[in-house]
């Protein structure tokens, strides 16, 4: 443990480094130097973005998506000449590595989908600070994700905006006091698009957030507001409110983050510029909060903030996620499964924009749901759907390709 | 003491029962009778009103304006056949009377102008909470009011909207991590009104304002914005922050009550509707918060929420607060005197709306600041500016009626 000006120097962990929340995290890491160091990072398969990070900021480990990426890396880091050479691992065991790393405080988890899974359970289990970003995790186990937390005593911070947002607005607040959360929607590109526009959607535009940049699956999450919906379940597992507790609410412009309401009627809302470095810096250094360089919210400036109810027909997935939501076990990690496969087969133009509610639904409607008694049974009903989702996905194309 | 269900009885006295938070006080203490009774009422001259309420909430003293109308009050009460007749006393002396009642753990100081500073000063001596609507209070001394209240411990809850506001924004927060405070202004009913038409506006047009039902002398000051001035200086005794650290944004719904701005950038806002009832009940049951009846903010129906930027050259009052705040010493409190003095004449249509800053300014610019060393240093300000304003108005008269 090495002591910094400021305090305690904490070491971190950041599974999925190169992503959108990876790259913010170490532009944070990078202008709080005294206070974090990197320890471990992982990555898929971008190398030269993994090799720059090693020669920068010097982790102990490192690990990629499989073995023959693990021997490119170690060329290119010979290449770039870094002095002392990390260890290299690969693969779900690479990840579990990088989260379970000796000495290290905060794991940022910020991979996108299923593969965040094991290592954020690894992290919880063994007491570390886990900077949420990767929201299939909650949505998949939470219950024994947080189980894992309660019984170690780790502390889950959320990175994504909305719920970093409520974190805020509940830290003053009594839970049994709140009478519900309302998220934020930015309600993605296709806000006023007619119904019968829906299903010739393009790939790009569907890509095209009108607030946020982000990857290309949550992006199209957020086209579909399943995003929205995945975040209603993930703040259930977070502060532990039911369904009929959480609500989401339009609001294009993404400057109100999210909103708290209170038994005697008052709304605390937390606003902020759309810059996710506001966020992870928020759940490092918590329960501090130290200046950042970002530019202000200049409200003067930014004149009108609407807010609108979202519209259920059009955007079917928000209804998804709360039915996942309320039947509970597996339920919910059959359906972002599902999702995941419908969201991939839409990004390789083998369907549609509104056959991804469709293949969703219907793998949900085949889906027998059990308890969510160990990682092995959401494992089990990952799997299970997945192969679900494909076998829908390719009859669907099939029967494009007959047409 | 007596044991409620709720858990212990608290006993709240009331200084200005017949004004407008005085009766949204005492509805709110209707809703919550198994935990506030009322020990003491003041009121000034609606006799009617106040003996409705010493009928129904059954005080135990009750303070007038004058004895005569101590001895009116007394014929009413035996009239309409109150059980038990309380004390009635009259004047300074009974304001102060029933903000020290014995017994009393809350006192409400909720009467506009310089009349509420001698027992809200009293109040917090005795170690009590005020729940304050008062702004001219902690305008005119905000340190003697500061000070006592640290002495005894007394706990000091803003009820105005936009320090309530704070007050809920602040709560999870650490006081050195906050970078501004940023009070709402609905702008009031003059908001567009240009600039040559400003000195032509009747008493009626200033009187309608646009979102909060409101007393007359506080709706004048909404228009000339000098109200924002004064809850600018309010902010600073309640929070202990600086004039650079405290802005003023227009918001003409009158939805988000005031925000707070963190070092990291992040905004943290109140929002509501356009009751009282909610910030006089936090103000009351705090640090619980308790269900209300008010119908809930619909966000979703509200559509739209705007910011602008105030204009100091339409509004000069807003200037002048900052002014006097700056200059800080005894000059808020003759800067309040004079807006009191100022605002009484255009209500008498002895002079126009535009005349208000001047005649504030006129008062400003010949007073000789002292410390706020003691309550007599304040009140001698606050005479010295009243009679300045007075002839600084009847010239002004004279010479309208010279035209």
């Amino acid at each position: 443990m090495r002591l910094s000006i400021g305090g305690v120097m904490k070491n971190v962990s950041i599974i999925g480094s190169t992503g959108s929340i990876g790259q913010n995290t170490l532009s944070v890491i990078n202008s709080l130097e005294d206070r974090f160091s990197v320890s471990a990072l992982a990555a898929g398969r971008d190398l030269e973005s993994l090799a720059r990070q090693v020669v920068r900021f010097r982790p102990r480990l490192v690990s990629v998506a499989e073995e023959s990426d693990a021997m490119e890396l170690k060329k290119r880091l010979k290449d770039a000449g870094v002095g002392r050479m990390p260890d290299i691992a690969f693969g779900q065991e690479g990840l579990v590595a990088v989260a379970c790393c000796d000495g290290v405080d905060v794991v940022v988890s910020a991979t996108v989908g299923a593969v965040g899974f094991l290592p954020t359970f690894e992290a919880l289990s063994l007491g570390r600070r886990v900077c949420l970003a990767n929201k299939e995790t909650l949505v998949m186990a939470g219950e024994l994700m947080t189980r894992a937390a309660e019984r170690s005593g780790a502390e889950l911070l959320p990175v994504d905006s909305e719920h970093n947002a409520l974190h805020q607005c509940l830290r003053g607040e009594r839970i049994s006091e709140v009478k519900r959360l309302v998220l934020t929607a930015s309600g993605g590109p296709f806000r006023r698009t007619p119904l019968e526009d829906m299903r010739k959607v393009s790939i790009e535009a569907a890509l095209a957030h009108p607030t946020w940049q982000m990857g290309a699956k949550i992006t199209i999450d957020s086209a579909t507001l399943m995003n929205k919906g995945l975040e209603v379940i993930e703040a259930h597992w977070l502060f532990g409110f039911s369904a009929d507790e959480i609500d989401v609410i339009v609001h294009p412009q993404s400057i109100v983050h999210s909103m708290v309401e209170m038994v005697d009627g008052s709304v605390i809302a937390q606003l902020g510029v759309t810059d996710m470095r506001l966020m992870i810096q928020y759940a490092l250094t918590y329960p501090e909060r130290l200046p950042t360089e970002l530019p202000a919210l200049d409200l003067g400036k930014l004149a009108q903030l609407e807010f609108f109810e979202p519209d259920r027909e059009r955007f079917p997935c928000l209804r998804l996620a709360y039915e996942a939501m309320r039947e509970g076990g597996t339920m919910p990690a059959a359906m972002s499964a599902a999702n995941e496969m419908a969201v991939a087969a839409f990004l390789d133009r083998k369907m549609g924009f509104m056959e991804i509610p469709e293949v969703i639904s219907a793998v949900m409607e085949a889906h027998e749901t059990g308890p969510v008694s160990s990682i092995e049974a959401v494992l089990e009903a990952d799997r299970w759907a997945r192969s679900q989702a494909e076998s829908i996905i390719a009859q669907s194309t099939s029967a494009i390709a007959l047409n």
